[in-house]
């Protein structure tokens, strides 16, 4: 099992030639993940290459406009590129009628359906599950209602091991996936054989967990507790915590703190404000708390697995 | 007497790595006016090096997503850049909604006011006038309500001759500023000094017509009637004049037509169809019919005097 994230903005604010507001690629078993859309996303997803049919779900996390501005563009786009497949949105109640506004005034009838999936909860929800990922929302604090996401992979099936399959002829080739799927075997004397002893367990499932933006909020660390991977958002550093308190935003520092305290993997920091000139303070501050952890880069990927 | 056009985008439809939609920068006597506001407006700002607190006028042609897009993100934007400076924004009737709907929803309080003029006259009119400039509608024909613009340099002051001034005495310092208007001088004999006599006559003013989108119309030619520089739509060439039809678009050779017809000074065209890949036909096309023809190119600038 692996995943891939690709950062397509870190930054946040107002975008600029060489930063990009928030917005991800997460790709992970058979989907293509949107994950917020700032300003400028479509023109980053040709810029690094992701192809724009495969994305049919997109998670935005709140609306500041530094994570919802580039969606009315792409979807004109994908409109325009005959797109036909349903395009699945998870959102904070309000985007639907900014887009439908929009749509309506300027005329636009793209050829594909738009499904909203308005959120309004305050609790962590599954908002979508198929058979290979589940993603939940992980309530955040900000300025305005925001969410989180949580992106887990289910388990895979187990490999059957043929070899000591074959040992017991009452297994019989209707009783496999029973088998991959972990079950027992029970004979028709009533003893059983252990799973263990006729498979070998899948990989581990993979977590990844998307918190922009907030302010340090430890209520999410069970949520997100052994997470392979962490983005959480890093807008300032220890020496502004004043004005991360005061704008709902975290330091460098409690991202990490987040990070250690919920054992993740991997952490990425990123929402950088543009207040600073370089971040290598951010990393420094990070590391000192949270070892392994990286700035995320416009562009960057990230595979885990 | 001079203007300077920046073209920031000048391509049609979905932007791409290195073509972005239409946005103009007008600089006219002591105005930076921005015309129409693709998605990217305020990053191609950026990297054009045009101050963002210049900007107080904003002429939005029609409210196809990639003429104003942009807006949102820009206006949000100055907000957090701390302008106080009321914006004019002059576009058709349905934008004023959208913005404001997006303000709302994302608790965004810019701290400038914006004060829309709503355009839905089928007629051209005077929208904006102070002592330097007019601006007026050129009513335009496309699939939805869009008009172009014209801006017109208002005649500077006379020069006065001080030579052959102080040979009359009886013209006395407050009688100036009527001659720099280009008044004649009457004596108490009844006898009149002609203006010209007194003064050089100032440059002659310019004019800058913006025409996008747009199928082929001769009626605007009256409205732009020798203009010292002409922006027309060639979104296709000849061979696809059907399609050019069919959306309401021009192709290469009617803009030249336009210009010709006009006798503009020069014409400038724009707002490609991503289906060329490059626009060496366009205007050759365009040359055929319009000797001076340039193509926009994003970042291009013309200077008129």
């Amino acid at each position: 099992m692996s995943f891939k994230l690709t950062i397509l903005g870190s930054h946040s604010a107002t975008p600029r030639v060489d930063a990009a507001p928030t917005a991800q690629v997460l790709e992970i078993k058979n989907h293509t993940f949107l994950i917020d859309c700032g300003e400028g996303t479509q023109i980053q997803l040709r810029k690094f290459k992701i192809s724009f049919a495969k994305i049919n779900h997109i998670f935005i996390s709140h609306l500041h406009g530094d994570h919802f501005f580039g969606l009315i563009g792409m979807l004109s786009s994908f409109g325009l590129l005959s797109r036909t497949k349903t395009m699945y949105i998870y959102a904070p109640v309000g985007l639907k009628a900014i887009i439908e506004l929009q749509l309506q005034v300027s005329e636009t009838k793209i050829g594909f359906p738009i499904e909203f999936h308005e959120l309004t909860d305050s609790k962590s929800l599954l908002i979508f599950e198929d058979k290979n990922v589940e993603v939940y929302t992980i309530p955040l604090t900000h300025r305005i209602y925001t969410n989180g996401f949580l992106f887990k992979e289910k388990p895979d099936l187990h490999n059957l091991c043929m070899e000591r399959i074959l040992q017991y002829p009452e297994i019989q080739r209707c009783d496999y996936f029973n088998l991959k799927k972990g079950k027992d075997f029970v004979q028709s004397d009533g003893s059983v054989i252990a799973n263990e002893i006729l498979t070998l367990p899948p990989k581990k499932p993979l977590q990844y967990a998307f918190c922009s933006d907030t302010s340090y909020q430890p209520r999410i660390i069970p949520l997100i507790k052994n997470v392979d991977l962490l983005y959480h958002e890093a807008t300032f550093t220890s020496k502004d915590e004043e004005l991360a308190i005061k704008t709902g935003h975290a330091t460098a520092r409690q991202a990490a703190q987040i990070a250690k305290k919920a054992k993740v993997g991997k952490l990425i920091i990123g929402h950088f404000s543009n207040r600073y000139r370089g971040f290598h303070d951010h990393l420094m501050e990070a590391r000192k708390v949270f070892e392994n952890t990286e700035l995320a880069s416009d562009g960057g990927t990230i595979i885990v697995n």
